[in-house]
C-alpha cells in the first residue's frame, strides 16, 4: 500500500537535520515554520503573497473555529478547504482539542469525548476523536492531527499521567476512525494524481506528558506503538517555563523516529524554532508572525521592534536592512510607524507580511546551513544578532 | 514658460470626452477615477496591487489628515508625501478646507482662514489659503487644490453667496501663496527631468454655489477669471437631493473650460460617475469603494451586494462574474462572506480591492466607449444592468 506522505532527510548536522516531505498538493522542505491559517486565511496576508513572494508550501487551518464557523455542512458543499478557501498547497490541520481546553467554558471532559459551550455563540457542541477524525475529513487536510487531551503547562504528575493516558485511548479511536474514513472516500481533498502517494489524508500521533520526562517517553512510547504518519509535541509554550520546554526538546526530540517528520506545536519565536531545530525538530506552526503584526511589533534579525516607538517617526531606514521582503525593500520605519499610529490596516497587512516572511526565511537560512554542516555556526550568530535589540523586547 | 501638466482631449462622444492628462510623475487617461489614500493608503489595498493589477495612475492624500498626522515637520523630514509613502505616481491633495468643516467642531471662520479643533485631540489648528498652499508645498502633489469654503448643500442663496464671496477671495490668495512656494523651491516633489513640464506642481480652482444655477455660473466665471490649471466642481454629494447634483452637473460642466481637466470632487458611485461623464468631466475620487469593502458592500456590474447576506453562505460564484480582478478569478462568495463573519481583514482587503478594481476597470470601459463613439450604448447598458441588483441595494 502506498503512503500519503513522503519524508526524506537529505542532510544532518548534528540533532539538526533538513529533508523533503512531500503531500499528495506540495513539497515541503524542513525545517520548515507552517503559516496559521486559523479561520482559513493567515490574518492580513494574501494567499498570492504566500504563494508568489514567500513561497509557502503549507499552512494550517484551525478544526475547532472552521468547525463552529463556517460549519460542516458548508464547507462539505463548498467540496472542503481547499476549494472553499482557494487554497491549493497543503494544509495541516489540528484536532480541536487545544481549542477547546483553552477557549471555551463549561467543559464536560468523559471518555466519550468533550461537551463545550461555543466561544462564539454560547451553544453546546461537542468534539471527540471520532468527530475531530470527520471534520478533518471534510476539511480534506493533507496532514490530520489525533484528537488528544493537552493538560496545562504546570500540571502535576497525577494529573498529567491520568491526561496522557485519555490520549493514548483517544489516538487508538482517532486512527480507527481515521482509517475507516480514508476507505469510505469522506476525504473531500483526496487526488488521485499524487503521484507515487495514495493520495489520501496522513494522520500525525501527539505526544503528551508536560514536563516530566519520564510521562514524555511514555508517550512517545505508546504513540509510536500505535504508529502514525508522523509525531507531534504537543503541551509545550503552553505556560512553562522556558528552560522546561527546552528539556523537554532535548530529551525528547532526538528519541523520536528519525525516518518520520518531527512536529511541534504552537512554537514560537525565532529563538524557539532555532533551539527546537537543534533537537531535531522538522515542522513548526505559531501565531505570533501574525499577532505581533497586528500589534505592530515586528521581528527583525535584531530582534523585535515596535513600530509605535517615537524614535521611528522619521526613520527613512526599513524593518530589517537584511531582509529582502517587498515591505523592507520598499516601506520606511517612519511610513509604517504613521500608518501604526493612524489605526490604517495597512499597517498590520505590511508588518504581518514582514514578520510572516522572516519567519519563513529565517527557516530556509536554517536549511541552507544544515545542507552545508555550519548550522552550530549560523545557530550562535542568529542567536548573538537577535539580542542586539534585546532593551527594547516589546 | 513650460506647464505643471498638459492635457490633451482626444476623443468626444456628445458633451463626454476622454483624453490624457500628463504630469511631471504619470501619464493619466481620462476620464479617471482616482482612488483615495487619506493618510497616505488606500485603506487595505497596498500600492503593489493598484501599481501591478489595477494601473492607478493618481491616487489623492488628504491635507487636513496628513498635516495633523503625521504633520508638516515629518513630512519635511522625509522628503514629502512621494518618498514618505513610496508612490512614485501622482498625487492629487485636496485643500483641507472641507474636512475642517465636516470633521471639526469649534470652528472660526474668518476672512484669514479657519481656527479650529483638531479631531484627533482637540488641539486649535489653522488652516489658511496660505497655510494650506505651504502644506501642499511640502506634500509636493502633483495637483494642488485651492483653500476653498464649502457651504452645506443645503445653503440658502444668501448664504451661498457669501461663502462663494470668500472662495473667490481666497482662491487668488491661493494661487498666490501657490506661486510664490513654487518660485522659493517649497515643492517637496519638484522634478527637473518632468519631459516637456515645468517639473512644478499644478493647481486646481474650484466652483462652489451649492445648487443655485446663477451663482454656479458666477463661480465659474470669477474662478476661470483667476485662471488655474485645472477646474472642479466643489459642493456637490454633500447632503443636496440627487437630482440637485445631476441638474448642476448638467448646467455647469459643459460650461467650463474645455481645454482643462474638469474634477468632480468627491463623488461618487458607478451611476454618478456616468452621469457625471455625460456632462463632460474627466475626473472623480470617493471613498466609496473602500469604505463599502469594509462593511462587506461589493460594487458588480449587477448593483450592489452585501456579503453578510446569508444566500452566499456556501455559493460557489464570485463577486462578479464580469469582472477579471484578481479577487473575482479566485475567491467565491461563500468564501468572502465567511471571512467576513468571521471577522478576518481579509474580506475587507478582498472587497476593497474588488470594489476599487471595479471603479478603475469600469472607468477604462468609459474611455473606450468615447473612443470609438459608442458612450451612449455604453451608458444605457451598464446603468440597465447596475439596476439588477437593485432590490438588494445596500
Amino acid at each position: 500500500m502506498t503512503k500519503p506522505i513522503d519524508f526524506k532527510v537529505t542532510a544532518r548536522d548534528g540533532e539538526a537535520r533538513t529533508g523533503t516531505l512531500t503531500t499528495r498538493r506540495s513539497i515541503i522542505e524542513t525545517p520548515v515554520f507552517m503559516p496559521v491559517g486559523t479561520q482559513g486565511t493567515v490574518k492580513g496576508v494574501r494567499f498570492e503573497w504566500l504563494e508568489s513572494e514567500m513561497d509557502a508550501r503549507i499552512i494550517l487551518g484551525n478544526t475547532y473555529h472552521l468547525f463552529l464557523r463556517p460549519g460542516v455542512e458548508i464547507l462539505l458543499k463548498m467540496g472542503g478547504l481547499h476549494k472553499f478557501s482557494s487554497w491549493e498547497r497543503s494544509f495541516l490541520t489540528d484536532s480541536g482539542g487545544f481549542q477547546v481546553f483553552s477557549l471555551t467554558k463549561l467543559r464536560k471532559l468523559t471518555e466519550d469525548g468533550v461537551e463545550f459551550q461555543s466561544h462564539l455563540d454560547g451553544s453546546k457542541q461537542f468534539l471527540s476523536p471520532e468527530v475531530s477524525m470527520e471534520i478533518q475529513a471534510t476539511l480534506g487536510s493533507e496532514i490530520v492531527m489525533v484528537f488528544d487531551e493537552c493538560p496545562p503547562g504546570d500540571a502535576g504528575y497525577e494529573a498529567t499521567k491520568n491526561s496522557l493516558e485519555m490520549t493514548a485511548r483517544w489516538a487508538l479511536r482517532s486512527k480507527e476512525k481515521f482509517n475507516k474514513l480514508q476507505n469510505d472516500g469522506s476525504d473531500s481533498g483526496f487526488l488521485d494524481s499524487a503521484d507515487g502517494l495514495s493520495g489520501n489524508q496522513s494522520l500525525f500521533g501527539i505526544i503528551q506528558g508536560a514536563g516530566h520526562l519520564e510521562l514524555r517517553e511514555e508517550s512517545l512510547e505508546r504513540t509510536v506503538d500505535v504508529g502514525f504518519d508522523g509525531y507531534a509535541i504537543g503541551g509545550l509554550s503552553v505556560g512553562e517555563e522556558k528552560s522546561v520546554m527546552y528539556e523537554v526538546l532535548d530529551f525528547l526530540a532526538p528519541k523520536m523516529p528519525a525516518e518520520s517528520p518531527r512536529y511541534l506545536m504552537g512554537v514560537g519565536t525565532p529563538e524557539d524554532l532555532i533551539e527546537a531545530v537543534n533537537c531535531g525538530v522538522d515542522m513548526f506552526d505559531c501565531v505570533i508572525p501574525t499577532r505581533n503584526g497586528r500589534t505592530g511589533s515586528a521581528f527583525t534579525s535584531r530582534g523585535k521592534i515596535n513600530i509605535r516607538n517615537a524614535k521611528f517617526a522619521d526613520d527613512e531606514g526599513s524593518l530589517d536592512s537584511d531582509c529582502g521582503c517587498s515591505v523592507c525593500k520598499r516601506y520606511s520605519l517612519g511610513y509604517l510607524r504613521h500608518l501604526y499610529q493612524a489605526g490604517e490596516m495597512t499597517a498590520a497587512i505590511l508588518i504581518s507580511h514582514h514578520n510572516v516572511y522572516f519567519f519563513l526565511d529565517t527557516m530556509r537560512r536554517v536549511r541552507e546551513s544544515i545542507k552545508v554542516g555550519a548550522f552550530q555556526t549560523f545557530r550562535k550568530d542568529f542567536l548573538d544578532r537577535l539580542r542586539e535589540n534585546a532593551p527594547e523586547a516589546v
